[in-house]
């Protein structure tokens, strides 16, 4: 568990890991399905996600250890004058890990990214119920200048 | 002007009237380029969209005039069962069609479409300045449950 935090591709390896820290978190706990039946569509996601040029996986490890997760996706559009974006969706760090800097570090590792694809913004969306994780973002620059809608089909 | 909505993929063709469509609203007219020199940079932004498999752009036409743009982005992940999320981005309507129910027209196409994509969700973000746009996707089914956070690089 010593050492730099390191930020790699993940690989079909490391989904157990990963379905580990979504499930391990209060919104995530009753949402998903880490029973051995539940793998299979956890693979599928994985596959379609490795299919995807737009949209990576990524998993960050202290020491060989994985202790978070996210996704990064690259938005190309019109507006703001042809500006590229990078969306970040479903960060977690491991419960037994919080509280050491690492989101920060992970968090910084996405956002250097994003300006290495040439970014000109990064977004996230995050439930309202998060709030520490609202002064979390902020402490970072960011501004929750959004509302953020869904809708479930 | 008459007949039903139609939506389509956008074709290089179409970025003069998306990029009208872009400026021809409240926080989009300070923020882009019109002019000649600008178009460089949306046609440079057009082909990277056209070479991105998980990204759209949509134009929305009423009797073959442009009515309507969005920008359709769909991600896959591991997250929600590995629940296929759509987003749309860069929604908007000439200011001469609006009021007419053309938005909630072309919104509910998108919706449709998430679905025949197989999604379990669609997700949008909008800045909080646009209240009655809120209203609007409210109206719509869509919840304001999350908060958006931008980061400018």
């Amino acid at each position: 568990m010593s050492g730099a935090l390191t930020v790699r591709e993940a690989a079909r390896e490391d989904i157990p890991a990963i379905l580990d820290m979504l499930v391990d978190d209060d919104l995530g706990k009753t949402r998903e399905d880490a029973s051995e039946a539940g793998r299979g569509i956890y693979d599928a996601a994985f596959d379609r996600i490795a299919a995807s040029d737009n949209v990576s996986l990524k998993i960050a490890e202290l020491g060989g250890e994985p202790v978070g997760t996210f996704l990064l996706i690259v938005i190309p559009g019109l507006a703001l004058k042809g500006m590229l974006r990078v969306e970040i969706e479903q960060v977690r760090i491991a419960s037994t890990h919080r509280g050491k800097g690492l989101g920060r570090k992970m968090i910084g590792w996405a956002v250097g990214e994003a300006r290495r694809l040439g970014a000109g913004m990064v977004q996230l969306t995050m439930n309202k119920s998060r709030t520490q994780s609202h002064r979390f973002y902020e402490s970072l620059g960011f501004t929750a200048s959004h509302e953020g809608f869904k809708l479930y089909l």
